[in-house]
């Protein structure tokens, strides 16, 4: 029977594609030094878990489809106190950013559609995107320029009678790259100019490693009808498994899009919500030994990784990928071989393969994205194991 | 700036539509019994909160896109019960029905496709249909006839190139009405001959009021590639706050379809998964009294709604939803009459208007959908004011 061709476009998670080909290697003895996945190993604050401990209402019901207030004035606090006031009615709660990212698409995009995206980008952004059935134009960057897009001309280029929308992840899934306030006052004078919503993924704003303060595109006055931010709990509180995210504009037409999806879907977890509004009482100061850890971890993976001859990678500014070109012809192959004819000691590295981080095809062949949540002697030793494979590979 | 075309052709809830004239009723010092809410009072199993206060784990990981395993099982020992082996790749743990619901339609509608529903049916069936591009397709019923539409011709008659699925609610809300096991196997062979997917909306599987077996779909042998169940613990077991539902099917290319929207959004929340895990492990006599007490307040509804004169509705075999004709020109206006100009001792009453239950323009006009969730004394005063509005109404 028939699919909905929509969905056909769609691919699967390129983090999990070679999970089976992983499994077998497990299986024969390989130890994988997992640099694909995402999942951080920093400790959920156990306000978290007290806050479900201490809930005493019996009947776990439904919450607003628009979110519990508890929530919704902790989320302003927090935006409060990085200079964006906000009200209730410019909040969602959604079900993690990722369905912030589904509404935010819904609303907004119709079949033959574009919105400019800058790649490489987060490759879940396809399908959201294909699923309201409109298609990325991508602004195209590279290794060599750090990945670098806010410059005006190169923007415009990709803005036509189509586009609706542009989409900026910052700080940068997988690039790492960190706009300067400038460049985001760039971004969004580029969507004013051209009556486009603009769509900040700001999932990542406490990581940021140079002393920059805190920024939001919430911040700048002037945009309340083009800002729509994408903001998650899970990252910032490593509390992923709590699938609480938020959808935040001042643009009432589009929150009352956004609304229609909300009560189609009538609610978000209600334990989550409790437990998140939680985090947000947190002393401010709590980011400063996770963002201390995550430097130390990017400096580690750094040092070693670019001193693998033939390498290209920028130091990445912020969230917690390296995007790295490899001195290989085609990271697929290269990781094929990694988990099937490849070893050091009994140990091999995984990380997602370049390729599904871009739109225009051939793009990223040769380049990968490694996450650096693991502990510094797990990145080093995987450096290590990087280094001897990639001399190995290449002398085959 | 422009928003979504499909997203224009969806409403808000019609069951909050008139919210806002009810908050300025009750300032004015109105009682008002709410017909029109589906949060049940029944308290959620202690096994629910005993789970979350157990948890261990300091941090709160990303469950697998597809589901936890705990869960699965849980659910699995469920089904095998009622005479339904499953396998873990057969359920999808969603956020809620309601996404599980989403998850369908994106999966096999296309822009142009049609699915055939009967109306009256719950509202938000649209907007997941209407954002995947597709349109509803009515089987229309009628209070007359107690809402039956497993009739093949009637069923048939609404089939054309275009159609992909058929979605039957059972038992039925806004409806209650309940198949009979031949007529969901009426239904299951038209759905197969015709090369169509039926998704089944199962939710209520437990709210059956005449001794009926528990009931689903599942259970039938050789309809593997076209049946879809949806199913959720928010009825169930009183946790409509858990957000946890289930898209189920033994459709492979449609599992692989729904599994690229499960790895967009990449998980469902961690402690509401173990938590429900938890309540599939209650007794199996658990549910036996939140069903005498249902039948119950069915039972008292009915009582007095069938007294007041000029009054259609037949007795709902499950859920917890009446549907009825009211001798008024237009349930709209006497809703908005009853908030507005009405009162009896300072009481009042709301229901959701039959409109939005229908596809088919001006139809429902004069018909309410009335929850029974409130207690027996409630709903038997809320009937009282019922009769009382409607006398005074017609003689204005």
């Amino acid at each position: 029977m028939k699919l909905s061709s929509k969905m056909e476009r769609c691919g699967l998670s390129p983090m999990r594609k070679f999970n089976g080909e992983a499994a077998k290697a497990v299986e024969r003895g390989l130890k994988i030094y997992h640099l694909n996945i995402v999942q951080p190993d920093i400790l959920t604050p156990p306000a978290y878990f007290e806050a479900l401990r201490e809930h005493a209402q019996p009947v776990l019901a439904y919450s607003p489809s628009g979110g519990l207030p508890v929530l919704l004035d902790a989320v302003r606090k927090y935006y409060a106190h990085i200079g964006a006031e906000l009200s209730r009615a410019e909040i969602l709660p959604t079900n993690g950013g990722s369905e912030a990212l589904q509404m935010a698409m819904a609303s907004i995009l119709d079949d033959g559609d574009e919105i400019v995206i800058p790649e490489p980008f987060y490759p879940n952004y396809h399908t959201s995107v294909t699923l309201a059935g409109a298609s990325i134009r991508p602004l195209t960057t590279c290794p060599e320029e750090g990945y670098r897009y806010a410059v005006r001309e190169r923007v415009e280029a990709c803005i036509n009678e189509r586009t609706r929308a542009i989409l900026i992840t910052n700080p940068g899934n997988p690039t790492g790259a960190v706009l300067k306030p400038e460049e985001l006052k760039l971004m969004l004078d580029i969507a004013k100019e051209h009556g486009l919503f603009i769509i900040c993924d700001e999932v990542y704003r406490e990581f940021v490693y140079a002393g920059e303060p805190l920024i939001s595109a919430l911040q700048f006055e002037g945009y309340e009808d083009n800002v729509i931010v994408i903001d998650s709990v899970s990252k910032r509180f490593s509390a992923c498994g709590a699938r609480i995210g938020m959808l935040i504009s001042r643009n009432k037409a589009f929150m009352g899009a956004a609304m229609k999806w909300c009560q189609c879907r009538l609610a978000v977890s209600t334990m989550d919500q409790i437990a998140s509004a939680a985090l947000y009482d947190l002393d401010e100061h709590y980011f400063d030994a996770t963002r201390a850890e995550y430097k130390r971890r990017r400096d580690t993976l750094l040092g070693k990784l670019r001193q693998i001859p033939g390498v290209v990678c920028e130091e990445p500014k912020g969230a917690f990928y390296v995007m790295a070109a490899l001195p290989v012809d085609d990271a697929d192959a290269f990781q094929h071989w990694l988990l099937n004819e490849f070893d050091d000691n009994g140990d091999t590295v995984m990380f997602a393969c370049g390729e599904p981080f871009y739109a225009t095809p051939g793009k990223g062949k040769n380049e990968v994205r490694m996450a650096y949540v693991l502990k510094e002697e797990d990145l080093s030793r995987a450096m290590d194991i990087l280094a001897v494979a990639i001399e190995r590979y290449n002398k085959r």
